[in-house]
């Protein structure tokens, strides 16, 4: 129990050194001990599949709420980045039989769904830190790509969160382990915030900035919202919590920071949140932009991820790898035609 | 603020009087004020749905981790209440649009998924409570059937919560609201239980239950679990940890029961938690039970709970007429042969 002492257990930057071959290393010995690894969650293990055959390439982790939003994301990076799949092949969800997160692979990109809240990111990032280690990735960059309340900040912001921040404010993660309560800095990578920061363009029909993204275990209470099914405060008191906030630096309001910023910092893997604020809380608490603005909202996180999967690739050389494939469509208008074609023919 | 004070909310038995009519009440005047309620997570809302004419007849709501689980709950007990959709019909995710959770009705029985975890429940809680509210259902009964690891319990063993304990073993959930923390207590309907274990019988090839349930934020560490990605305590740490769980009566672990019983308590609805054990943890982490065991295991809390609802519906008078309803199909032998005959066609 001695071990449980906390803060101690952060990264210098001394330690982060060690990981300079780049492989993730698991602060777990048993690990290497047991006989198999089974990633329940995952509907994977590590005698069952060869995860370093098909996972060894991944370069960038990208996890959002939903399963659907996961799927489209995977499709949008595979047009982004080129990536053709083979003649006769479509996605298909890794996950798909543990019936609880699901996963797309496109090339060195995953797409894996995360659910709603702390403990549900929790269980996903053990499993995947995991897989990164038995499928010995490089370098893997993990960003979450969500939807957020803004705080002072207008519906279709984009916001990349600098320090993620805990209920009482503080910029770590609190964990009961045997009992006991810890707490892990909840710490994402500046310089990667800076970097998604600066493929924002003058173009781009909206804002994007960095700030600090408040982390709740609830949607209506714990967002201070009138209207749950319990209230026991006043608008006034809303209000006044919500200006505090915003004097505190915080721009936006989600349920899965600390821990994604916690468990990554943890084990020395470089990660960012990427969000899109579905309305400005100082406004109101009940979203209601129609269906389409939404939908288009939702895409500008994802389209800032993928300038950067592009640069990264395109900085190493291997975007023209990936584009080099011949597709199967030489002519989308003559595809058409033939699709067209085929089905008249009953 | 001041109304934030805690346990003063719980209801005494004197306020539990105030819901004889049967119907939800709200501890929350602003919904009544407000145009429409949208439910998001539930792809429903007030003013959009006429919920009282889909919900109104709600007595039973049962709540499980994976859209699949209660998918496969919502024809298990269509059959075991001998409920008959119209010819042409099947069962249809209600809350499909959401891509959060799924839900699915069968005459006076809701089923609905809530992922993984306090928060992700916390949600759909909050959501459902309103819905009850909006519908005017009388006296709905809330259940969650869930997994869960045994602790002195083999796996297999079907296990009805008496408590729910949070990680300090406290009978409470705690919540951080407008950034102040408070306790409701984690309290389930004791009367419930005792009628579920009732429902046990000397014929089931398995032990039923009632005892203490750990509720965690975390599968891994949280459960004290070696096999993470991070484990900071030695095997003997988490073997004396277990042992003082068990020695506070501590039964079983899962992620979801002291938020499931505090909000269904603070709304006056009766609830229990039925789980079945995937493992005894004094004996290991990993869940080695082959696929079919597991499987067969998952269908001891349904089938429990599907014997206190027909006993209900029976004794209400109901059942019969569920039952009442002339089904499509007057011969299985005879249709299973249709089928082929049919298919046999090109």
């Amino acid at each position: 129990m001695s071990l449980l002492t906390g803060n101690s257990h952060s990264l210098s930057e001394e330690e982060l050194d060690e990981y300079s071959d780049g492989t993730v290393k698991l602060r777990n010995s048993n690990i290497e001990l047991m006989d198999q690894d089974i990633l329940y969650h995952l509907a994977l293990g590590s005698e069952s599949h060869d995860l370093q055959e098909m996972f060894g390439d991944v370069k960038f982790v990208c996890m959002g709420g939903t399963p659907k939003r996961m799927e489209n994301f995977a499709h949008f990076i595979m047009n982004e980045i080129g990536y053709k799949l083979p003649a006769g092949t479509q996605l298909q969800d890794i996950s798909a039989y543990s019936y609880r997160y699901s996963m797309y692979k496109v090339g060195p990109v995953l797409c894996v769904s995360h659910g709603m809240g702390t403990p549900s990111v929790s269980i996903l990032m053990h499993e995947m830190i995991k897989l990164m280690y038995h499928a010995k990735c490089k370098d893997p960059v993990f960003i979450r790509i969500g939807t957020c309340g803004g705080v002072g900040v207008e519906g279709g912001t984009v916001i990349i969160t600098e320090d993620a921040l805990d209920g009482q404010l503080r910029n770590s993660h609190e964990f009961t382990i045997l009992g006991e309560t810890i707490h892990r800095p909840a710490k994402l990578d500046k310089k990667l915030a800076r970097e998604l920061k600066a493929l924002a363009t003058a173009d781009d029909p909206y804002d994007t900035i960095i700030g600090k993204t408040l982390c709740t275990n609830d949607f209506y209470e714990g967002q201070g919202r009138l209207d749950g099914a319990f209230c026991e405060f006043s608008e006034n008191d809303k209000m006044a919590y919500l200006e505090k906030l915003r004097d505190n630096g915080v721009v936006n309001i989600e349920m899965e920071s600390t821990i994604f910023a916690a468990l990554t910092h943890h084990a020395g893997i470089k990660a960012a949140v990427v969000c899109v604020a579905l309305l400005n809380r100082l406004n109101g608490d009940q979203v209601n932009a129609p269906k389409e603005v939404m939908h288009e909202w939702q895409q500008r996180p994802q389209i800032l991820v993928a300038r950067y999967i592009r640069k990264v690739l395109s900085h190493n050389g291997q975007l023209k790898s990936l584009f080099g494939h011949q597709g199967s469509i030489k002519s989308p208008r003559r595809f058409k035609l033939v699709q067209q074609e085929s089905q008249a023919h009953e």
